[in-house]
């Protein structure tokens, strides 16, 4: 059961409003004995945090973890490890005209609709400034990923804004930091750059896909029937804000494929069985292969436009509605370091079920 | 937490292997005071089952569902229902090339890996017989629904045969029964036929994509933020056997909008607000609008086909495979009535859920 | 979240009416590669089941397990495995009188209040026969237990009928089984004897305190602060039908000890470090120390008895109920059976999450 | 599933240490609507808090929580309320001797022993200092209670200090809040005070039992066969540092009773069914029977005292261990406010349950 908490044995549950004193992250259930301060969370946090560019939203926000409980001495004591984060600039007049109205594509009407009142400061709880909860939370599952399973590496990056696909041709892994919108094709980042100037300027925001890879994860992991991998990264990627789709492998496009094309066909190889092509993006029968773990997601476009959009007030009248603020044109960006905290999350939390389950039993092949 | 278990309040456990005795649903949380009996369930496994068409597994199961608690005089009582569906017709013997053989694209070499040792008749668990259980319990959250919202409506149909897509302008509800695809486009219902004939004759199989709406569907249902409507889809049809991809709304397609032309617009309509478009999928901010819920899945091809394919063995030993069997060549076919049952599952679940955390509060507009 | 179901990883639902057509438990998270079949768990339920000697009900049922799934070749799979025990000999009719009537002391009101309706026949849901189901499920815990703990040993037995309690300095460990009591005490068995027959002639019944003890047990199970292993316990027993109190170690006794008696002082042994006394019955902090886990809980009298009580009926009508049917007169007879199982549930249980959690991390001492 | 969160839909997650920055509760599933601010919950805390009376710690803490989330306006909005009580009074020095050592009878071992490493200062996770936070979590839940069901009533008090137990004919509600125990009885209470001081002068600590009692609770709560609510306050009460024995009704002694004696007979009254005594404590199969909720719990003698202990420590040298530091010589005082808590959160999270499963349908009697 959850309403605010994530994960089966690795439980993160996030706390705080945008415009409230503090956000966090009670994490429960971290193994103990694993090295863990603030600074060995805080670069993720660095990562997502705003006013990092002008394509991301002017809020200035520190965003300085602490650690509340749950760590002695630098370690993990297997107690929960309370994360906050205070906000420090909230500007809460921004939002006088959102109190009573809603935002079209916002979440706003059924935040009223569902709970009677709402605090509308910046999106309240609705808001992507929650996302920062997440992050700091995946920095302390990336952590005990690290001693657990050394060579394990999770990357994320954007690969369409808008219309605009990247060309995999032109796949740079080395670019991806080189950008400000984690783009691993240097031409497509240049055109984006141009483009999101454009609708910025035009007071409009687009949408994005995302994708997560990751490599170094072991064969067995995901609990079949319902608690599948892909069937929890799907629940993890999709909670983010703003997400409206999931792919594993290839997708949508393995919809197009036939069976013998999308048979990800075997060979012994020198460890065991390889694997000659990965449609199936690292989970068949919703556990993990040992191949790379491929998932992607899209992101809508900002709600928050200073374009009017027709809507209505709490009291039923029908307005116009601008909406000022310090918005990100296009929410994908910063949507990367989440995709990949939730995805640090969840493979740390099937890792720990795993061990629960069967105890690390594992079939011989070979 | 949970392996086999679907749900909050509304609790699903599927239970059963392809060739065991018997296979089921033990279905927890279900309101008591509701009118049910096998004859209630029977149809929509029916429309399930295997052996309809040429276009499914020529397996022969009558599906006969047998309750055996929770309901007394015909009425739930608030106690465990126990579903249980006889398996009669398995021809295990069929399966002893896969007994130590992995099937390329299939679970048997992940089962394998995680647990050591596996049912490999007919699939065992891996098999998409499981998801007849997840049908009747679907049986079982309908005939709720059909009490507590009275309105709720809930329809799926395939939109996509490989790549050929279906013609939205020839959008037709009452062909969806039919022909044997649930297809809504008459034309493209011809057109896939055919398609399909030739790719059986031909020993391969096919993808698809899955549409499943629901109407009538009141506001607030979701509950924010890990437990939101869309996620818990997202899981619910991520679990389903072959299942690639989910999308709520525009899916995808949200990335190339920009936010001007996402936003679904509000005016006031004579009972209350109204959207101008629907483009988040009858969900915002993770929580039901009263839209209609638009749900689509992607479903790989069946990876069990008469072409052989390149595979290793237990014994780490090379092999081209033919997979014999009774298999669907386009599982998504039979994957549609599962799509209705999780959507079904999903909805009451959340509507016990929001009963149980706010007791149906809602905030007043106009 | 639970109505059904016990456990966190290993996790047993049970379902199953008194005069329904079947009970039974789905056992879910059993670790794979574990020797099972019926015959393992059947020797559990002959223990329990009724008719077994004139101190407990004459309804004569063979209950005999079937495993429905989870089983291949002898061997759990790690995938949910369905328990099923058919109901024989219903005398519905014997419940004609409670069908609108509410025994005093019985969950038959209460039944009626919450749900609206009740399966009245044999007490339907909360009926003792549900026990069996979780004999069953504790069947397969002990065989898991067996495998992954050699030296793991649990023992039941009745330590006081009303008023009559044994002398602790006759317990001989090898009398349990040679009495229909349970009684380690061979004085104490003639004379609860003679005691039952009396309260049983005059249609009266009494009631009883079982001990549970668990040797062998690991250090380090446990799950602080909200499941510690004797929060888990007592919820365990608790949740056995007529059960009132339960108490770890010295239980209520603890009480009135001071601190210096209370304290377990520790020396060094051979093997590490050994306890000189056991009042904290083998937990501390909600972890096992490695000492003998001891639980103790109290069970009430039987509600239903052939002397007329006072009460009323649905329609609100006042009347004096004599109940009919065949019951037993001392319920805490056949729970000794029920508590070792839930004893074994909740060990492996805890072993299970240890393992998840912790990956069996050990703190060295010495 | 769980480690440190409690409830299954009003789901309370404790954090932090003793001599930590700080300790909390995070509170999910609090329903919307609420008046909620830190006026409404600081009273209770200042029940608990240290320093009170020379029968508790000397530490001096404030015990001031903040709310961090999930209120707004001064009303609760269905979000997670993140409750936090900075730790302002740490002595750590005074724990130098038990960072190594083990005291008897207490957490330090099984912690040791669990997680490899431990926060010692002051208990760390272990102490009773962990019971502010359910105190605070308890104050939400009152306010939710005082909205949602105005006329129920919980109350606690002591009924046993180590073997004077109150004399219940001198039971005066009026008494409780008049003398430092909690004690209806004034006769007692001013035994208890020489009796304790005496324990205290001579490096000694003793025992207690706890009774909690709820009045107005409506009938129908409790959620069968293993959220029952018996079973859950046993699980509560017991999870509270040093509780060894949770009754319900007559608890123990129901064992002693005979079925003629134990049948709560029931009458007509004016406003529906009566019952002419209370032996089932208000829960008859694991439901509430509309009549008083009556829990009691038994509380072992602190550990930490300052006579001396054989013990070991880490190196596994035998050691005498006194333990120095501010400590209650008798737990169960600053019990009392915790278990009203518990019982405050349990009766609440079992009426959302119950309005999330039956809808608050109700069988009619009469």
């Amino acid at each position: 059961m959850s309403f605010n908490t994530f994960g089966h044995l690795f439980r993160v549950t996030t706390w705080g409003e945008s415009h409230g004193p503090a956000i966090g992250a009670t994490v429960d259930g971290c193994p103990p004995g694993v090295a863990l301060n603030e600074a060995v969370i805080q670069p993720w946090l660095d990562r997502r945090k705003p006013g990092t560019s002008k394509f991301t939203t002017q809020r200035k926000e520190p965003d300085e973890v602490r650690i509340l409980s749950g760590v002695f001495d630098g370690m993990t004591t297997g107690t929960p490890i309370q994360l906050m984060i205070e906000n420090t600039d909230q500007r809460s007049k921004d939002y006088g005209d959102i109190a009573q109205a809603f935002r079209p594509g916002h979440a706003d009407i059924t935040y009223h609709q569902k709970y009677g009142l709402r605090d509308y400061r910046g999106g309240g709880r609705s808001s992507a400034r929650e996302t920062a909860s997440r992050v700091a939370a995946g920095g302390v599952a990336r952590a005990v990923l690290a001693q657990l399973v050394p060579g394990l590496k999770i990357t994320g990056y954007m690969v369409q804004m808008g219309a605009k696909a990247i060309d995999r041709g032109r796949f740079d892994a080395a670019q991806i930091e080189e950008n400000p919108f984690w783009c691993p094709d240097p031409v497509a980042a240049i055109e984006w750059a141009d483009y999101l100037d454009d609708l910025r300027l035009n007071h409009n925001s687009v949408g994005a896909v995302i994708e997560v890879i990751a490599t170094g994860v072991p064969a067995g992991l995901g609990a079949p029937l319902y608690a599948k991998l892909d069937s929890d990264l799907a629940s993890a990627m999709m909670s983010i804000n703003a997400v409206k789709a999931v792919e594993i492998g290839d997708g949508l496009a393995a919809a197009t494929l036939t069976g013998v094309e999308n048979a990800d066909e075997i060979r012994m190889g020198p460890n065991g069985p390889e694997f000659l092509s990965n449609h199936a993006g690292g989970i068949l029968g919703g556990i993990s292969t040992g191949q790379p773990v491929v998932c992607r997601f899209a992101v809508k476009p900002t709600s928050s436009i200073l374009t009017p959009r027709q809507t209505v007030n709490t009291r039923g009248e029908e307005l116009d509605l601008i909406t000022k603020g310090r918005h990100d044109p296009c929410v994908g960006i910063r949507a990367v370091p989440v995709g990949e905290a939730m995805m640090a999350c969840t493979l740390l939390d099937h890792l720990l079920l795993d061990r629960g389950q069967t105890g690390g039993i594992r079939g011989h092949i070979g």
